[in-house]
């Protein structure tokens, strides 16, 4: 761990860098005429202090194994770049040239494609999760690692904030170091006429220390991270500041939270700055492509799968325990395994009803109770799963992808590692009723470019998804309802899933048939081959697919699909949503023609078990039936 | 306003009321064999009282003229439902025979259908927003009414709930008054087990007043609402309260919260209350239909609209002005007029971005300003709009829909009537980059079964829709960009908009052809007619229909579309998830046969001014003629 002495010369060094990256700053907001200058200035002696003293370099800040800082307040982004400039992560004339340029790295707002960045942002009010995130992971691997945040303070009252102090402290994470730019000014004005918040208060209602520093003062901030560092809860360093310091025309200027500074007012500021033109020098780099940044990816997980579970089909069981059994197995099977990458599981105070509980009680370790706190948990899982854990939160649909959706939209963007588990989808929640249906989880993945999904079709395919998915890099959903059902059996009376192998995209084909086919997601396909038995009583064929990967378009099995002239698709998911509609869309993109139905979800569910349920929706195996006799000419 | 006096007469009165209701519950959870007593149970002594209290009637809970109650933890439902029953809301017998019954307005989770109940919950952690929402549409109506809210202990931890503290706080909202059944108990064990939590430091870091009450004795329960009542802060009571009271083999049992007491245990429960077998009277009521329940509606604003602002078509404006000035001008038309429909606007420190500050400027008094807190503010506001105000919230999408898509989703639910107005969507954000692309709002909204979407072409619509939005009931969604644009003008070179009168879900041809045909999403719509120019001139003549409602697909122009063989879907949203699915799906089901090419983002967008990043994203006017070219034959 880096020392935090701060001699004369380091003082002198730091000071004279506050000036440099300053400039650098500003040239960058007025070379693209967008940005946000003021807030840049006021955090750049924190920038430069936490790059100074966390362990994070050009050199090892592709490994895991260091000091992390994230950044909360993204769009400060001038002001990290300058400061990752000074440390040698990128060259500043690149980043002045590249800042808010079309395919540049050098976003608006902090992306982990800039070396030295840990965490994507802009959003305000996650950076405490993700680094709630590294500092877990940091721990559970047994590194004394530190985590530094800088934040805003417009930012604080965000509720996921406050989520995250408690995981941080349940967690008793002593190596993260809060630090605030408190400017009190946020974009709409000063800070305390937006919405008043005692900040000091606040973090110390949740157990953490506060710590007061002078934002420009390296001595007081060098400091307060000393007296951070000794102490064992977490700390937050309250940093005042004034926006735009060091710049006249921008200090305590709530106009330039968001406005450049051209032309001679860009030249009074490189004078008061003592610093040349640097939009002269950046103009010197001529036509060029702009700089991409580099491309951050997860490593794959060092895990025993051991040996696939399989579920007898004469035995009703439900995909949740199927999940949970093989989570346990792999989690016992690797615990305490020198060089096995940890697994850590995410609770919302839901581990009963969700599986893990059997997980909890043989690695109680690596589990990870976050309180019914599903914003930040989701950041905070997310971000663990950057740091060599691979992170398992498992949780309702409704809690783990409606509640937290922009939390995994930002994952994605983030390409972390997360395993989200999502039970109770669907209307196959039992009688919780409505506000527990989660009936969009299709659509809201597949807004996504990165999550993979999958709907597990019976417990045995559910036990080797699992397995599977621990493994695999990238952010992955598994999707499945709460009831117990028969395992498919095959042609020969074999549990069907024990013997087929999982491929991710791959559609299979369960029933045989040449007048319609029904496209059937997940543990619908039970009621489609039920479907299909009524109607081959009367002598109708329906050919059916069993589709778990409804974002992944199997094109052979869409084109064979197409081929009987009427698809059928069925779905306890919004109707119009779901995999039927991604299907349909890929058809239509291909020219493949033929008369659709879509069985879904139509309306708010009713409150009752859940067959009923499924019967008032109108997606029973003879609701289905009807609806192909109608369909078929 | 009712007074706090407790008389021993009714206090005798609510101790019987508390058996009786009890075993009402109790019975609930046992006809159905599933649901949450315990819970109930430790609640019932609050249930009695804030229904007592609050002027809230069988006979004026359809008017939004008296006190609320709002129920936070809506999974302790057979508690209300009890509580209701005991003051005629609804019949106890049906109550015990439909709860959880498919069908049934008694669902798992509290819901608006059954009278009485002002919010319906079961997300956690959302009551308390509700209840600030109401409270705030009172005070703005100028009526002295009371607000109760119950919440559970275990979501104190929700972030959203301490976003609602403050922006009740800086509301000067004095008339909520707070009970938490403070049983020490949730779903995975105790409290302070699963996440340790200060709770009474937490309201008061937020500047909250904390009283604490014996939740059994109703003495105490009263004198602490009396004390309330007189405070001139928002006050939160802290209950103290056993788990399961009243049922000895229940009482402080983690494992009654979400398990029925059946056979010998019920008839136990039933002797230690006091109480008949109620099963078998609910039984007497026979085969019946179960009890649907009461129907909310919002009625129409009463407003003055103004006249139309029309911009001329030679001249470039940007929608989020067109937005802007209409609700500055209809609140400037109707402030302080007798009889009008408040109209509150919301933000989230955006007011200049989404040009709301004319509306804060002229009508200070409607203008709520509620921090960075997107969470609470999405149901404050939807539930203000459930209180005879009409709530408007501007924000950027990833803030006002992504980040609160579950908030829009229960706001849905609840038949609530918001008018989200959402900036920066698409790929139209300026320079600032991935994260603050909001690329999937038709997709979140199509997941509603009640949500309007409105995307306007240009200005001149834009200002339409604004008025007629503002008087609709129901929630509505307006989705804009960041750019300035060209109003179109028709054939005689006036502006289009101008003449055309807005009806939801019509599609409007804006150009004619039979060679293909371009479905151009809002403002996109524009590209649309210079790619068409392009390959007017190399003699292919392209249909273009604007397409502002891609929720509600316009089968007339989609029939008129699919005719021409090739149909192109232009929109800066997600390419699968967006009006062309939705379209194409509507096709698909009509047996509509074309091919299909879904223009659109593929990829997470990059930083840099509007114009280039669309090019970058392949959606160029240029890009659209040469995707036609690779189309048609």
């Amino acid at each position: 761990m880096k020392d935090l002495i701060l001699t004369d010369k380091k003082k002198m060094e730091l000071e004279e860098a506050v000036k440099r990256c300053s400039s650098w700053a500003v040239s960058m907001v007025a070379r693209a005429n967008s940005g946000h200058p003021a807030g840049s200035l006021s955090s750049m002696w924190l920038y430069l202090a936490a790059y100074d003293v966390a362990d994070i370099t050009p050199k090892n800040c592709d490994q895991t194994d260091r000091d992390y800082v994230v950044i909360s307040h993204g769009h400060t982004s001038p002001g990290a770049y300058a400061a990752l400039a000074y440390y040698g992560f990128v060259d500043p004339m690149e980043a002045i040239a590249d800042f808010r340029r079309c395919g540049s790295a050098f976003q608006g707002h902090v992306e982990r494609a800039i070396p030295g960045i840990d965490w994507g942002s802009g959003n305000l009010g996650q950076g405490l999760s993700a680094a709630v995130g590294y500092a877990l992971a940091l721990k559970k691997r047994g590194l004394d690692r530190q985590v530094y945040v800088l934040m805003g303070d417009g930012e604080q009252p965000k509720g996921q904030v406050a989520e995250a102090r408690r995981i941080a402290l349940s967690q008793g994470l002593k190596n993260i170091t809060v630090m605030v730019d408190y400017n009190h000014i946020q974009i709409s004005g000063r800070v305390e006429r937006i919405l008043p918040v005692n900040i000091k208060a606040l973090w110390e209602a949740d157990g953490w220390a506060v710590l007061e520093a002078d934002g420009h003062d390296f001595a007081s901030i060098y400091d307060g991270m000393a007296k951070a560092r000794a102490m064992d809860v977490p700390v937050v360093l309250l940093c005042h500041t004034v926006m735009g310091k060091g710049v006249s025309f921008m200090e305590d200027k709530p106009d330039y939270h968001g406005k450049a500074a051209t032309g001679d007012l860009y030249k009074q500021a490189m004078d008061e700055l003592g610093q040349p033109d640097w939009l002269e020098a950046a103009a010197k780099l001529g036509d060029r492509a702009p700089h991409t940044g580099r491309h951050v990816s997860v490593e794959r997980a060092n895990l025993e799968l051991g040996i696939p579970k399989t579920y007898p089909v004469d035995k009703k069981t439900d995909n949740r325990s199927g999940f949970g059994n093989a989570l346990a197995d792999v989690g016992s099977l690797n615990l305490g395994v020198a060089g096995k990458t940890p697994v850590l599981v995410f609770d919302c105070d839901l581990a009963g009803s969700v599986k893990t509980a059997q997980f909890a009680k043989e690695c109680p370790g690596w589990f990870v109770q976050c309180g019914i706190q599903e914003h930040s948990t989701a950041t905070v899982a997310g971000a663990a799963g950057c740091c060599s854990v691979v992170p398992v939160w498992a949780d309702f649909g409704v809690f783990g992808l409606a509640e937290a959706y922009n939390q995994q939209r930002l994952n994605d963007i983030n390409g972390s590692n997360l395993k989200l588990v999502l039970t109770h989808v669907g209307l196959d929640v039992g009688e919780d009723g409505m506000t527990h249906q989660c009936i969009d989880y299709v659509s809201l993945l597949s807004n996504s470019f990165g999550w993979k999904l999958i709907v597990p079709v019976d417990p045995n395919q559910t036990d080797r998804v699992t397995r599977w998915a621990l493994k695999e890099p990238g952010n992955i959903c598994l999707a499945m309802g709460r009831s117990t059902m028969y395992p498919l059996s095959g042609q020969d009376g074999e549990p069907l899933f024990a013997s087929l192998p999982f491929t991710y995209g791959k559609a299979h084909k369960v029933g045989e048939g040449e007048d319609c086919t029904i496209l059937a997601m997940g543990a619908m396909t039970s009621a489609a081959l039920e479907a299909r038995a009524i109607l081959e009583r009367e002598g109708k064929k329906v050919k059916v697919y069993a589709v778990s990967c409804p974002l992944e378009v199997d094109m052979e099995a869409l084109d064979e699909a197409v081929s009987t002239g009427y698809v059928v698709t069925l779905e306890d998911h919004c109707y119009r949503t779901g995999m039927g509609s991604l299907w349909a869309r890929a058809a239509a993109e291909a020219g493949l023609c033929a008369k659709w139905s879509f069985m879904g979800v139509h309306r708010y569910g009713d409150s009752g078990p859940s067959d009923q349920v499924y019967d008032a929706m109108g997606l029973s195996p003879l609701a289905v039936a009807d609806r192909i006799k109608k369909l078929l000419p």
